[in-house]
């Protein structure tokens, strides 16, 4: 496989596949990530064209592991030298990245990816082989997906020791919208408030520092996944000014927030009990596959060992 | 001194005096916190009358650690049976408690405070020791407080292992409304959102769980100190519900969040960097301590041991 980027995502997963016995290569555009990664024992480029030619030869899988404003230019390069390639990503807006990989006629062996991990560290450095392990790896079964192609992401997944979240790209984003994007924004408002109010700063505990630590996140990485989910992140951010206005209604007229807040306690309580079924029983390829595994995700279901493939030698 | 109410707060309070070695006392309305802090080896009481007549008779220093709407008839039973002892209390909104102690005639040997420590939990059972220990302890300084009160409740927090922050009441509570009520109207909003989005809890990870781990406070100790402070919240809401209004704007006009991004960021980072003064040089009871102390209060100052008081031997 072949990894484009090697910072904190894309030099994980280098590491993971490499600690899982993969054979892996990749291309950073730096020259200091890349001598990063040979000092460290990994076989890395700062020559593009030269990566992706070994890709094509060997049908490598390809893994975008850019920011999105470095992807057009790397599709570019794709679509020239090694199209046939299977293809997935790991950027944290799915939608977007679809649209990009569209535009650039690459949609057919393509097959959207998202591991939901991080830290607040970036650069090669920064990258950890268990950076996954246990985490929630998005593969997409969006209407286009090639069956073994899905089957080839899902097991790098499985390969780094994440477990697979079946999921449709727009729902994906809409999730993301409000477990990620939106508590960065109220994260970012709530410390800007308390920035503002003599001796606030000096009383903060739990509450405020629970309340603000994703603030603490880089601006322009904030920035770049809130801005590249704008569509689904406006709807949610409306939906969040409606529910807090209500409360300073209600709160102002009767003195009250009980709304607010027992709905908000019953679907906390929902969530810590919200329960992780494996999903087993499926057959990647089978008629109606994946609206079956959107399904399953949708409802909790992970995927933690390999799912059979309609026409493959178990 | 005498702890009236042995909830979590009461009863650590309790346990913390008595390990520092004072000789302490308490009352609770429930006969079964009575029976498990007498069993636990304190000295408690179910008889309000029996306990006010004790500290009456010793002068001791009562503290108020019962819910606000068990105040009034505390207050009221206080002024019958021991109006010239010291008093303080321990509740999370300072403005409305200091409402009603003067509505009762009491103010004058009132000092209020606010250990800002606490868990999830409830009860005599819940109480620690070293629940304070290290924790901000805001005693209060405004204009009508006597010195040598003043010097005992803080004696008390520093007896207990906290730090004192001085503070006038107005200005703890909109501190408080920008550090603790808004964050959990947030946290509950950010909560309800997410459980409306299928998909939503099956990839929720640390920005979901960091934003909303407040929701999961009891919803009628939520709203207590939210409601009882409408006065400074109402108008934190109305300024949170500005900046998400003016970066849902940005955002559908322009498809950037940077100001409100860059904004909350910086603040973050203030806060982390904020420092902690240790306050030493002010005599208690000098021409103008109490403006003294509030000012080093707000810009991060913090007692660490007992400060002289004017007229007393040290």
């Amino acid at each position: 496989m072949c990894v484009l980027g090697l910072g904190l995502i894309g030099g994980s997963l280098m590491r993971a596949a490499a600690a899982a016995g993969r054979e892996v290569f990749g291309y950073n555009r730096s020259i200091e990530a890349v001598t990063a990664a040979k000092f460290d024992g990994f076989d890395a480029t700062a020559n593009l064209d030269d990566a992706l030619s070994r890709a094509a030869e060997a049908n490598a899988l390809i893994v975008l592991a850019v920011p999105m404003p470095a992807l057009p230019q790397m599709l570019d390069h794709i679509r020239s030298t090694a199209p046939q390639c299977p293809l997935t990503d790991v950027t944290s807006v799915k939608g977007a990245v679809l649209e990009e990989v569209g535009n650039f006629g690459l949609l057919q062996n393509f097959v959207g990816g998202h591991p939901m991990a991080g830290t607040a560290h970036s650069g090669w450095s920064a990258g950890d082989a268990a950076l996954f392990t246990g985490a929630a790896w998005v593969v997409s079964v969006d209407d286009h997906v090639d069956a073994r192609i899905w089957s080839q992401v899902a097991q790098l997944a499985l390969d780094c020791h994440a477990v697979v979240v079946p999921a449709r790209s727009d729902e994906h984003d809409a999730a993301a919208a409000t477990i990620s994007h939106l508590p960065h924004l109220f994260a970012e408002t709530l410390a800007l408030i308390a920035g503002e109010v003599p001796l606030a700063f000096a009383l903060a505990a739990g509450s405020f520092r629970d309340g603000t630590r994703v603030a603490a996140t880089a601006p322009h990485l904030v920035r770049a996944m809130c801005e590249a989910n704008a569509e689904q992140l406006l709807p949610a951010l409306e939906h969040g000014i409606e529910l807090l206005t209500r409360a300073k209604e209600s709160l102002a007229d009767t003195g009250s927030v009980a709304d607010l807040v027992e709905a908000g306690h019953a679907a906390r309580m929902r969530y810590d009990s919200f329960s992780r079924p494996e999903i087993i029983t499926t057959v990647v390829g089978t008629d109606n596959w994946r609206a079956e595994l959107a399904a399953a995700g949708r409802a909790g279901g992970v995927i933690r060992s390999a799912l059979p493939v309609l026409g493959s030698q178990g």
